[in-house]
């Protein structure tokens, strides 16, 4: 019998309607002949609650005791799973991170999985059980202690179900109805994806489409777990949905898969950098340890011996990314004439495989945003994407010129 | 170090102000040199909430699964309490019911505690931990299932870790300041006492005051472990409240501790029933088979062969009497000519361990409520309690004169 993960997040099991929204979803599954594990979120707003507590009673709070109030709530929500099926008349029971157990490094409020035995919940499935209801985001710790998996938790611990238990798929039931080639709100030619690679998601993912987080797309594609996004609120068929998968699976012979934006982008030059070996590391060690996520670098061409040094970095880390280069030059560890940020700009990317084989993307692109007046002020590439850094007021703009130009509403 | 337990329940931890409360008490006994272990209850209300929940999924619900979500809430207060300690300075840390393990049967629901291994909390207690924070009302099967306690669960979970740690005594804090006499709500003359007996708390416990459960007061006195009663919410001293404890422990000498009442009350009487061996058990088998918590039984004297037999039981199982005595009569168990029920009936009881000896407290209490022209429709005693069955409407008045009677509000 094939076995199948199915994951839902905290709005698809808000409340006990959509609980047994969700359940009359497996029981579907069941019904097509398929062993069930569901991995479960708590319920929307729970989580929040819970930190809420955490947050108003210690401001520099012990993880482990964090992790041990906020993991209740996906508990609440795999137990009533488990008595929804029951009373559907699915054989199901309910298992905490613990029970599993699902074992994990002790890093609480970031474990990383480390093993997920089968054997408990494999020896109910022998005794007639369909459906293993699992608590998401959670484990335990060699000490004993629970952890959780922090962001995106429960998707990781579905595909790490997945992986663990050789399951066929793993399904993602979310609030969107799958992975598009651009967010919708920006442009309604935006179109529903069939399929998609695995490294085309990461990329998607990781530039700020949010349907999956990057460190479960990760993990799938390390042990080769299709994924399928999908609506909890809608009719499931199997067609619906994206599957995300290897690329050797793609149907599709096209050169890019989408285009993702991110708002939330700061842009800094430091001036008249001294352009000498090491100088990149004098710069960007103290952001490091600042914390900044460094994304998108760019070293001017040198004049006399100097240069100008330019990156991107999240528009909320600006403040401390200019703290930790005064110091920086304080301390006299390199200097610079100036600091210029930059907070009104946009990120804007194209991804697809299909770059690797295909040239002329590039051109294609800065072709398209060049005809709508938009300036490009940073460009960085990967093998499968090109992002550039634009003035945030033509993001939308850009984001509609590029899926015209990419021709992504009929198919790329 | 002297060990203490301290209970918190559901109302002395409703919120996080009042967690903050109650951490300060524990942190309180830290500082006059305890070691503490605090069982704490969920937040006021949680428990309904999730037992709604379950409620609404399913009519005949899988108690397992019953048990891994109610037993949340605990979980949540015993991380907050943990955390508002560190907050405070105090060394402390969160153990759920099976990180302990404290060991329970599979009786889910209303398991009962098989063992409490100390070697987890030794060992942080060891390492200089103060307080450990420990999740009432659970316990984990031997399958390694989640089990709740039952009613009252907390408590028992509180004097279960003061008997298996050798606690100095475990203080059970509440929304009352000790136990009384009898119920201040019906006479203002009622007084707190200072000290109680195993026994008498017991009697009063089962006989509607409802300040401990049963279950707690029989564990702490098999295992002679010191109760006391306090307020979560006033100033706590080392006389406060009331403490309950062996009988040789008592410094008063009195007859009678307090008067104990209870509303929900009903008789019912078989007239005519055929006296001869075997008739009891024909009458109360069907009953106990029907859930029917028979209190008080009286048999009249036999007159040509027939006799009336009396019994009490609560108000809410009366339907449910009289179904199971006409179909046993139907099946030709038993033969009867009526069945009385008088739902308008209260049980007051006088309870103390100077009932062994001395003689006349019945004198003395029949006298006091026939001088309120009182009339009394059943008596039953047992070594240190008198109890009547009267009509409701004069409850409150025969509390009052036995308080009288026995000059309670002087000590007894």
């Amino acid at each position: 019998m094939a076995l199948l993960v199915m994951k839902f997040g905290g709005t698809s099991v808000a409340d006990l309607p959509r609980i047994r929204g969700a359940a009359a979803k497996v029981a579907a599954e069941v019904a097509r002949g398929h062993d069930v594990i569901t991995v479960v979120s708590a319920m929307a707003g729970r989580t929040n609650e819970l930190v809420g507590w955490v947050d108003a009673t210690s401001k520099f709070y012990d993880a482990r005791e964090y992790d041990a109030v906020v993991s209740s709530g996906e508990n609440i929500t795999a137990g009533l799973m488990a008595l929804t099926l029951q009373e559907m008349g699915v054989p199901a029971r309910s298992w905490q991170g613990w029970q599993v157990p699902l074992r994990t490094t002790s890093a609480h409020g970031a474990a990383r999985i480390e093993e997920i035995p089968r054997a408990s919940i494999d020896a109910k499935f022998a005794e007639g059980m369909k459906v293993a209801v699992v608590a998401g985001f959670q484990g335990v710790s060699a000490e004993g202690r629970i952890t959780t998996l922090g962001r995106g938790g429960s998707d990781t611990s579905a595909v790490a179900f997945a992986a663990a238990f050789g399951a066929i798929r793993c399904d993602i039931y979310t609030d969107v109805d799958g992975v598009y080639t651009t967010d919708p709100r920006i442009t309604r030619k935006a179109r529903r994806l069939d399929r998609i690679a695995f490294e085309e998601m990461l990329e998607l993912a990781s530039l700020g489409a949010r349907v999956l987080q990057t460190r479960s797309v990760e993990l799938a594609m390390r042990f080769g777990v299709p994924l399928r996004v999908l609506s909890s609120f809608e009719e499931s068929t199997e067609s619906s949905g994206t599957i995300v998968c290897p690329e050797e699976e793609l149907m599709e012979n096209r050169v890019v898969a989408g285009v993702a934006h991110s708002r939330d982008e700061a842009k800094m030059t430091l001036t008249a950098v001294q352009d000498q070996p090491g100088i990149a590391a004098a710069i960007f060690g103290p952001l490091a340890e600042a914390h900044v996520n460094v994304d998108m670098i760019v070293q001017n061409i040198s004049d006399h011996g100097r240069t100008d040094m330019t990156f991107s970095c999240p528009v909320d880390q600006v403040a401390r990314a200019e703290r930790a280069m005064l110091a920086a030059r304080e301390r006299k560890e390199f200097a610079f004439d100036e600091l210029v940020a930059d907070t009104e700009v946009a990120k804007v990317s194209v991804v697809g495989i299909g770059m690797r084989s295909h040239a002329g993307v590039a051109a294609r692109m800065f072709k398209a945003l060049a005809a709508e007046g938009i300036n490009i002020k940073v460009i960085t590439t990967s093998e499968i994407k090109i992002s550039v850094l634009i003035d945030r007021k033509y993001m939308e703009l850009a984001v509609q010129a590029l899926h015209d130009a990419f021709e992504l509403h009929a198919g790329g």
